[in-house]
């Protein structure tokens, strides 16, 4: 393990070393007070623009991300074609960083020699907080170092896969034809998150049914200013991938003309914030939780003198 | 709802009262002011001996506490029959205290209308730490009433509600012949925590084979000073139960005897500490995300003035 300080990791990463920057997300991974230095530096410029990706396993995600990829490199956004990007994939029910990672990895190798592509599976190594802290903090490192855009790709369908994925500035849902039959459990929750939806494998039975049946749930949801386009790809061939790619663009527009991209970086700060602060004070609550003043309390609730509700608030205080 | 003090109702509850006892197990259940109050009385006499009952939906463990109960009142323990005993029913799985438990009054109907008996089934309806401190508390209010024993009986197979039967003196597994093939998924979880095991509906067949795997497994587990004894049982005829109470006895001396209950409670003692400091640090922590100072720290780390982990330092400070 490397003890380069945070700092000059940073200075070495943002001049383009992967090496310095992969061990920078190990940093981020494993919580502690290099992290603390390390985001103290990130949160300092504004952050990347960050799209998130999520839907059921084997929808294509990967594929697509692939595809976006080459689309950003190519075409980019207002400012132009793109110099790098970054790919954060999440597999929070997986104990390791292994299985449907390496195998995403595998899918999106067209990029996996290109320098302008930095690929990186997260894991939670002692992160206080979790993915859903340490996901935040990487695309604060990764926009730190430079990269404009960062792509959040969560595997699997959960609460918190989507709310991860959903912390993004755009957020697309990618789903199959047919999707309604298998995804009943967390249909609404994937509904409510998505500014684009992406019908994947278009090319299979059932797309006008599925395409219909989104654009109804559309129609019963409240009406907002933004509505999400529904998009046909078929990702192995890059077919749609263009259209994506303009539908994303067009959402940021639409965010950052509106102010809304402001209010929902706000409200996505407020709840950062309320997640450190949970996750700080279990810290803290956990280190009350040995020691001598601790086993004192212990006697004395033991003893009858004390009721460990008074006990807890004395140690707290 | 009655705004009579705890220590008043606490009184009535001693003398007496059910309907006190009923407002007063409420304020556990509801947490605040009036829980704290309660628990600093509670906690400061010696509590009652807890005995947890836990197994599969449908093992037949209501009707069993209702043959323990019928043996307690009649037979007792080494001080002779017990004037009162009281139970505490749980289904966390259900957001009502409605459905499975309701049933369960149904089955301990033998006792319905026994004043010596006091039936209670527990939700939480604002207590800060969820059931797992609630239950205890509530032992402890049950306690200080007059109480010598309670019943704790949990509804359902999660490791929460093995958690809680098993935060008691002495815990009986309840099972049925053949249990093996339904409960893999926390087989190993609920044979940790039996000081007994019940084999009920002894009448059916494979009991001679449950009672052999349940021999291997203790034999293949760590040897401890008691081994758990297994007693085949058929509730609905009282069949067993004598013996049943017999052991539950027997386990309760050798606790005694071997210091054991001491240690046990003492261990107790510190997880309930630990739970009530993490309960008790989330209620502070959320307290402090939301008012002026923390729409100042939203702000500064908007503006990048800060970092979220900082900010919350300076606020829990």
């Amino acid at each position: 393990v490397s003890r380069a300080e945070p700092l000059d990791l940073l200075d070495e990463a943002h001049s383009g070393s992967r090496v310095a920057l992969a061990r920078l997300l190990t940093i981020v991974e494993s919580g502690g007070t290099r992290h603390r230095e390390l985001v103290a530096a990130a949160y300092a410029v504004p952050p990347p623009y960050v799209l998130g990706l999520t839907g059921p396993p084997g929808a294509g995600k990967s594929t697509l991300v692939d595809g976006l990829i080459a689309t950003g490199l190519e075409v980019g956004d207002r400012g132009g074609p793109l110099p790098e990007i970054a790919v954060v994939a999440i597999d929070p029910s997986s104990p390791f960083t292994g299985g449907a990672i390496l195998g995403d990895r595998v899918r999106m190798q067209s990029h996996a020699t290109d320098e302008r592509v930095y690929i990186r599976s997260m894991a939670t190594r002692g992160h206080l907080g979790g993915l859903s802290l340490a996901v935040p903090d990487a695309t604060r490192v990764l926009g730190r170092v430079g990269f404009a855009l960062v792509v959040v790709e969560t595997v699997g369908v959960g609460q918190m896969e989507v709310d991860i994925a959903s912390a993004a500035d755009s957020t697309v849902v990618v789903l199959n034809p047919g999707w309604g039959d298998s995804m009943q459990a967390n249909k609404a929750g994937l509904l409510e998150v998505a500014d684009v939806f992406v019908v994947n494998k278009a090319d299979r039975p059932l797309v006008r049914e599925t395409r219909r049946d989104l654009e109804q749930m559309l129609d019963l949801g409240e009406s907002r200013p933004w509505r999400p386009p529904i998009i046909e790809t078929i990702a192995t061939s890059a077919t749609g991938v263009a259209a994506l790619w303009a539908a994303v663009n067009d959402h940021r527009s639409h965010l950052e003309e509106s102010g809304e991209l402001a209010t929902r970086r706000r409200r996505r700060t407020r709840e950062g914030l309320i997640g450190v602060l949970a996750a700080e004070s279990r810290a803290r609550s956990r280190a009350l939780a040995h020691g001598e003043r601790f086993e004192a309390a212990v006697d004395a609730i033991a003893e009858g003198t004390i009721d460990p509700y008074r006990a807890a608030d004395e140690l707290l205080d």
